[in-house]
Order: C-alpha cells, then structure tokens, then sequence
C-alpha cells in the first residue's frame, strides 16, 4: 500500500496508526470500535489528557514528527510526575486538509519514536477534518499500585523541593527558533543551540523517574507552565508556603552561556514554559535516598528550596535571601497573550 | 463566584467543570494533573474517543448544552456497543473565544444531563484556545468483566442481525433543521417534528442495552455513519457476508410519515449518519431471549437480518427480495463532502 491513496478515515487507520498499536493486544489491531485495558492486578490506571493545536503549542507548520512527539510528550510527562508507569494512549487528530502522505508519515515516525521511547502504545483514536487548524488531543494512561498515584496537594512542612534536570532550556529554545539571530548574540556554539531547541521541539521525560517518584515523594506535578507558576500551584493546592532558591536552580551549560551574555534572565528561565522536568517534594530525611535512586536510572535531581508553614503561595529568594518579585508567574491561555 | 470572571483555565475547571466531577473519588476534585481509575476487580476498562467539531460534526452556533450532551452521547454509543458500562470521562475543550458565561454554563448543564443519565462522571481534561472553530474530544471508559467486550469482526454464520430503536430518524431530523419548510411539505405535526430534530441533536443510547450485549450478541458495534455502511463494516471484519430485509427496518411513526408523504427514500434513511443504535448478531436460538431481555429494560430489538456464509459485505433485499444497489452507503470524512 506504500503508494495508496490515504483519502479516507479508514485506510488512514488501517496503514498508519495501525502499526503504532501492533504491540497492544487490547487496541485489536485499531480495527474495533473500543481498546479494552486490563491494568495490572492491584494497579490503578492513570489517566491524563492534553491537547496541542497549531498556532497555539506549536508553530503552524512545524515539522510532522516534532509535532506529534510532543504531543505525546507532555501527556507522558504528567504519568510520571504521578509516579505512573505509561501503558497506552489515544488519539484524536483534526486534520486541516486531506492528509499529505509525507506529511503523515512524518508525523507516525514522531510518534513511533516517542512512543518506543517512553514505553507505551497507541490504543485506539478518531481521526477527522476540520477547517481550522491542525489539533493533536491525546489520553494517556499509566499504572501504578493501588492507591499509589503521587497527588499534587500533599506537600508536608519541613519538606525539601527538589527539581529534575535542566530549568528554562525550552524557553530559551523557543527564542532561538523564533529569532535565529540569537545565536551569535548569545555566543551559542552550534552543539549549545542545538540543545535548547530539542528542548523545545522534543521534551523527554524521565520514564525512569515514576517509580522514584512513587517510592520517594511526599508530592509531585510536572513543570509545564513555568517553575514559579507550577510550584506556587503545588503550595496553594497543599495549604503550605514555599521557598526557592534563585542560586540552586539547575541550569544547562547552554543557558549558563545564555545567562552569561545577558541574552536573558534568571526569572525568565524561572517562569518560561514548556520544561516538562518533574517537581517533587520529598522528606527532609529521605532526599538523599532519592537522589541516589534518581541518579542509579540516570536522573538528576537538585534540592531548590524547602516547605514552610500552613498558608499559601511561594517565594524566590536570591543570593542576597531577599523576596524576588515576579510581575508574570508564566503564562495562563486565557489571560496572558503569547 | 457566581458573578465572577472566567478568563483563566482555572477559574473555568473550578467554577465549571470541578462539579461534574464531584461523584467521582478518583477525580480528584480536577486538581490534580491526572486521573486515577480502580476498575472493579475483574474488570476491563474499555476506552473509546471521539472528537466534535464546528462546522463538520455540529452547525456553527449550535445549542452549548446540545454539543456537550451529543460529545458524550457519541462515545457512550461506542461503550454500550461494546457491552460496557460507562463509568468516567476525560474531555479536552478548545475554544474560540474568551468564553461567555451563559455560553459555559449552557454547555455545563447539557453535559451534566449527559453523565447523569449515561451514568459516568467527568474525571479530568483539558481547556484550551484554538483559533479555529470550538471543538471538543472526548475519551470515554467504561467496564467489561474481563476479557469480556463484544467484538466487530466476532459475528458467525447463521446469526440472526438485530437493531435497537428506530433508524433513520436523526438524518431526517438533520433535513428539517436545514429546511425547516420540510415540516409542512411532510405533513409533520409538531410532536413528530421535534422527535426527529432530538434524535439529531441529542442522541440518546441505552445504557440499559449494555448488559444485554454483554450476555446476548456473538458482534456489536454502533451505528453511526448508516446502518448500510456500518453493516458492511461488521459483515467485512469478520469475513462474513451478510443480509438485511428493507422491510423489517423499524422506522419511527414519524419517518413513516415522511417516507410515506415522498420527503425521503428508504435508501435515504438506510445510509444516512447518526443513529447511534446498537447493531448486534445473535445466535439463532438465542434471538427470543435476548430480545426479551432488551424489552425487560425498555429497548426493542428487531430482527433485520442474517449472516450468511464466509465471504465479505452486504446485501441489502428489497420487498420482492431483489438486491438494493446502493450508491453511496454512508458517509467517510475524506472522500464524501457533506
């Protein structure tokens, strides 16, 4: 079928997504109207669903595959901040034209990768045309023992704030790709620049990190809308108080050069969007057991701040341990123009 | 917070979608980033998705409540095809504009309808911006006894084809909604006319009918692009061929009224979308125990027809048991525009 027409719903499934769930016994080829899942006994399923639509989480014509990596990605991120193991996804896709095959191809390779990358399987999906733009919506869904799932309001006082990876690549990424001039004001070598942008395009969560996010945080939530944003959410959703310090942020060699060059400001990696790294709290007496598993699976996890009292919100502090004072904590679709 | 503004994401899931989500423990309140889901021990989940959207699925400026319950209903049709009780959905919104209150809260209370009478609980989603048109995507599960979904491709030689309730109606309901002169040229009165028009608007599948699937039919599936095409389907998955009688088809009073006036052909009303019935095959000697089962919780089935020999497609008979030669048997979203 390699040079058939892909002008129906139909021969879309059958030649393309099809493949993706070859490895799911429960999607049934793709060729039912339902996947069946059976967790693992004594699991609960995990379940996330986001969105991407272009002009909005991506650039209208972004490339097919980083499109739908990332599509992925970010739901794939949110199981693992859970402690989630990922398992299976659908999809809906709304096509703004007949479907190119270059273009779907490109987009299955995306998915392909990610997919084999983070452990999981296409399961079932809806594939339709809309006169708008390009939307990729995906379910995800993972497992973890029963009643195990990590939840985002159970920060305790006297817990340390740890952070995975790196903080603010992707929103330097995203500045790079919108204004390439940056690279030689930034002073960025080709490998530098390249790192921020993958960033941007292709977010990897840590697959290997939900299980010691299950074994070792006391609460957890994955970094989408900006650090400050995300962490003042986990505080006021706990009924604690928060502090970060500006100085313990991790960040890349890329974005120390970038920072170096006055290309951008700390509080603007602090409260870019689109890190996908997980934010945990774990107890005081227990952080160094969990960076210990952390970095046995390859994961770097830095100690940022600490949980105070009862109350609400959350400070950044700087190297002269004064309040900063963010005027924008990230970004809200509905308040905040891109 | 009555009066209050929603022009944040999360000012919207608190106010409005947090209540739909109030029966549901593993919800979470929609306050943490993901779901958790216990099936009940020995349970599959089944999980379908499907997407609506402006302009293609329902008109431009369609009834809020109406979309919302029709996004729903849509998936439900899937779940209680398959034999599947609902139990929670995920919902991913995308929205055009800023949304208006009376807009959201209209969409609220068709959805709430919706749950309350399909019996499931909104577990989580998404809300986004588009600057397309407003689309919603909807994945819904429900339970199976282990192992136990009804299949597509399962029906057998010899079984006898059923339908639930009446077809056809939702095609004629959509006519009369783009024409409403047709009310008079087909001499509906006023109770006959609103009956078609909600079948199109707010299609209802019997929650009921799921057990009944469960433990009666050898295949099932909905019946949503015309009982032709999706009988094509069900015959080609399992590599049978099949047979319908024209004359058995149960009409509703009010298309009969229609057919009978001239404002529709059978034809019209055998290929035409949206019924969202349930088509099974049984085995033969189970045909009047099931259909006493169905009646028990309030559905008529009506034997249509047969499954004949291996082999693929349908063959649709006429009075005097000619072959009906179909020229399109439904609709497909690439190769048929609307």
């Amino acid at each position: 079928m390699a040079d058939g027409k892909l002008d129906s719903e139909e021969a879309i499934i059958a030649e393309l997504w099809a493949p993706l769930a070859a490895g799911f016994p429960g999607a049934f080829g793709l060729a039912d109207d339902c996947a069946a899942i059976t967790p693992p006994s004594g699991c609960d399923l995990i379940v996330t669903t986001d969105a991407v639509i272009a002009g909005v989480h991506f650039f209208d014509g972004e490339d097919a595959g980083a499109i739908a990596w990332k599509a992925l990605a970010v739901n794939v991120s949110d199981l693992i901040a859970k402690g989630a193991t990922p398992l299976a996804y659908l999809m809906t896709i709304a096509l703004p034209q007949a479907p190119e095959r270059a273009w779907l191809e490109g987009f299955v390779g995306g998915l392909s990768a990610a997919q084999t990358t983070f452990g999981c399987h296409l399961a079932g999906g809806d594939t339709d045309r809309t006169p708008g733009p390009l939307s990729v919506s995906i379910t995800a869904m993972g497992t973890v023992p029963q009643g195990r799932m990590v939840h985002r309001a159970s920060a305790r006082p006297g817990d340390v704030v740890l952070v995975s990876g790196t903080i603010g690549d992707a929103t330097l990424g995203l500045a790079l790709r919108r204004n390439p001039d940056f690279v030689r004001r930034w002073k960025l070598d080709a490998d530098a620049s390249e790192s921020l942008i993958v960033r941007q395009l292709r977010p990897r969560p840590h697959v290997a990190l939900a299980d010691v996010v299950r074994q070792g945080a006391t609460a957890a939530m994955d970094i989408s809308d900006g650090l400050v944003k995300d962490f003042t959410r986990l505080c006021n959703a706990a009924g604690v108080q928060g502090r970060i310090d500006a100085t313990r942020i991790p960040l890349s060699p890329a974005a120390r050069t970038v920072l170096s060059h006055g290309g951008a400001t700390l509080v603007e990696l602090l409260t870019g969007g689109e890190d996908y790294e997980v934010l945990m709290t774990v107890a005081a007496d227990r952080v160094a057991e969990v960076r210990a598993m952390a970095s046995a699976v390859g994961v770097t996890l830095t100690e940022i701040g600490s949980i105070l009292g009862a109350g609400q919100g959350a400070h950044v502090f700087d190297a002269d341990n004064r309040v900063i004072d963010f005027a924008a904590t990230g970004w809200d679709h509905f308040s905040t123009p891109r």
